[in-house]
């Protein structure tokens, strides 16, 4: 019975027979025996083995080359180098697997485009294992953190015949051939209709909301956005939380909460793979996160924002004025050279929000919120949702939209409408966060982006 | 701060001041006071409220109908009558939204088609809350069980320009437009080239596995198949966990107490939502899954299998012969009928299974493996993976493909190639086993199949 590495590294005394597997990262040869370094992708670190030249196996040691495979049986001992507390007198070697000189991962620095080029093997190595079982720990701490606090997870759809206004571009689903050349309706699709990939899972969230009280979502979301940059990919996962019986401020303080909670997890524990980052990537990564961790987060209104960057002194590419956007430079200028915290701007302009966002009584703002972290900007955006029948139905009439498509939405504020509020979070934005990983394709296992589908 | 009814409902002690919300289930008056029973979501059971004719908010009693949506403020104290420990002695109500006379939950039973049609308001009846609250903490069960276990949870593409061989007809993903009748190619396409909504994780997750040791996917996978059926879906979500350095023995173990931790979690952690289901839908419910939780499961070989079949005297519809898979008819008469228990069935004739399964040394079968239980018969399908280069690369050409396309996937056998083995389970299978639910349209929040992919 084979046991992790993770295991044998953190065991708590010496055993006679263990059995270990895992890809070689490097072997050293002395004249009587050869260390291994074996890693099994259970945790960074690698197991120390020592092979008598002569043991069962040991024939095959030229070939136990970086990446190939190998079985060890032995003894773990407690180790005589200064490296790790324990290693394996191996008792038995055997090659499982070779890899030949074109193994693409030979012990040198490679390049994240490079690495990109093989995402399926890229993960074998210490950068991209860290990243991998972060990312896996992270999605676990999040479904922990809605659990522990009575919040139902829902699938909601992923095929979509609705799109959540304003969200961006927006894939088709079909089983009609485009290239066909031949004219087609949607009446011989498979759904009858034409649909699409979502792009949020928040209306059907909120029907859930308005029978559940606590919901969240994590899934898949799509963007067909030709935007070739560091922090947009096509394909990524959001998380969408949304409480009946909850306003602005409910919203806000959920939001703080949960950020903080998934830093702390990302902090204490990631089982040693966090150091890579700091070590390589981001040296200021731990401070920055327990600074989040531990301090109060600011709230102020965008007003209040754009006053402020007005009255800055410094020069943006774009200019600051009430009524438009806050722009990704004002954001982290906000976060990160202002207040030097995390920022939740709230109550902005109702023109450039969608429409399901609740009015405020000065009937110019709506019960937006974003909250705003340094090095990446907004992290999470929501909103206190418009509950009130009439004005939510004069603002889809504003905007165009139509109330017989969204009648199922409607139906929410027409029978037993409650006040409710929600928010979302990018995962990946969490993930560059929490690593400091600077490209959007490096926390994701096989990145979908304009021109590229691979694997 | 509102307290949530599941808590009231659990609480300890009385308490001189709590706020709860929720959705009026039924309201009874006397002549002095109104009891008002009102569920949040939070869980199976009602709050029972005494409204005191004459408190603030109470000339709106009469709005307090099916469905309408309320603010209570009171006293939690030890209830009078039998029904419950706790109930609340209103202090004032609040009416927060109406639910006129056209709500369609009155109080009196309703198809399970016509709650179909309104899938945005279902999970405001008892059977629904449950169905949905069950299914996130089944949800999360999953996580756990492999979270336990030191598995890695990857998210792996969901666009994907790969199949997973034989797993069924795709949807297509693209940007062009189908009903346009120009003349398109996919050099246009956002991918620049033709993409589908993934039918499996598992070929990525195999790349993951033999780098990361253990790994398990949980995502939404799709079939674009015109089969109208209680058990087929077009969206539907998928557990695939792929372990390095295992055998089929291995996988079958795996297998085994994965379905028997979420049956026993099924049992356990429900907070009472499983009781609706024994009580309305499934009499024998507790006692199957109470069985499964405690006896072993059997394991055959097909060939073992096919000989009991035949041997039956039983008259199936389609007749068993070596060389075909069994069928649903088949599957269930063995665990139900015959071993009156869950069975595996492994080592199936290789031409009726895919590429990537491991060639047996007989030469004439692979190690697939099909997990059987009474009611539902094949929840869990999988095998060891071939993981011998030569043998793969044969069986690829047998199969007609691409050694180009699926280059990324060989290298896992080309560089340090290691035994590896998995399979999936369709997690709404699951729920339907779990709360006797017949169809797979009253487990999934919003179903897509053939001609209705609404809200």
């Amino acid at each position: 019975m084979r046991t992790l590495i993770r295991d044998l590294l953190g065991a708590t005394e010496a055993s006679d027979s263990i059995v270990a597997g895992g890809w070689v990262r490097t072997r050293r040869d002395s004249k009587a025996f050869s260390f291994l370094e074996i890693n099994d992708g259970s945790c960074l670190g690698n197991l120390q083995v020592i092979v008598d030249h002569g043991i069962p196996g040991s024939d095959d040691l030229h070939d136990m080359t970086t990446g190939a495979s190998v079985q060890v049986e032995g003894r773990l001992v407690a180790s005589q180098g200064g490296n790790q507390a324990w290693e394996v007198q191996a008792t038995s070697v055997r090659l499982l697997g070779k890899a030949p000189e074109d193994f693409p991962l030979q012990k040198k620095g490679h390049s994240p485009e490079f690495l990109r080029s093989i995402a399926h093997l890229r993960p074998r190595t210490n950068l991209y294992g860290a990243m991998f079982r972060i990312r896996s720990r992270m999605s676990f701490a999040v479904h922990r953190f809605f659990q522990e606090r009575a919040f139902h997870y829902i699938h909601t759809p992923i095929i979509t015949a609705s799109d959540c206004e304003g969200a961006g571009e927006m894939f088709r689903v079909t089983t009609l051939d485009p290239t066909s050349g031949k004219k087609q309706d949607y009446s011989g699709d498979f759904f009858e209709k034409a649909t699409h990939l979502t792009v949020s899972g928040q209306l059907e969230g909120e029907t859930f909301a308005c029978a559940l009280g606590q919901i969240y979502t994590f899934g898949p979301t799509f963007r067909a956005e030709n935007s070739n940059t560091s922090r947009h990919a096509a394909e990524f996962w959001m998380i969408e939380p949304e409480m009946a019986f909850c306003d602005l401020e409910g919203d806000m303080d959920l939001a703080e909460e949960m950020v903080k909670y998934l830093v702390a997890e990302a902090l204490e524990n990631q089982d040693g793979d966090l150091s890579i980052f700091e070590k390589f990537i981001d040296k200021g990564l731990r401070q920055r996160l327990e600074f989040v961790a531990a301090n109060p987060f600011e709230r102020i209104s965008y007003t209040d924002a754009v006053e402020i960057l007005q009255k800055s002194g410094r020069e943006f590419e774009y200019p600051v004025e009430y009524g438009h956007n806050l722009q990704s430079e004002h954001e982290r200028w906000l976060t990160e050279e202002h207040f030097k915290r995390p920022v939740t701007v709230f109550n902005y302009p109702k023109e450039i929000k969608p429409f399901y966002m609740r009015l405020n009584d000065d009937d110019r703002t709506v019960t937006a919120m974003d909250l705003l972290v340094p090095g990446i900007g907004e992290i999470v955006g929501g909103s206190q949702r418009e509950e009130r029948l009439d004005v939510l139905q004069a603002n889809m009439e504003r905007h165009e939209l139509s109330l017989e498509d969204y009648g199922w939405y409607v139906d929410t504020r027409r029978f037993g409408t409650v006040p409710h509020a929600g928010f979302g979070m990018g995962f990946e934005r969490l993930l560059m966060f929490v690593t400091g990983m600077q490209n959007i394709r490096d926390v994701i296992p096989f990145a979908r982006t304009p021109g590229h589908c691979e694997f």
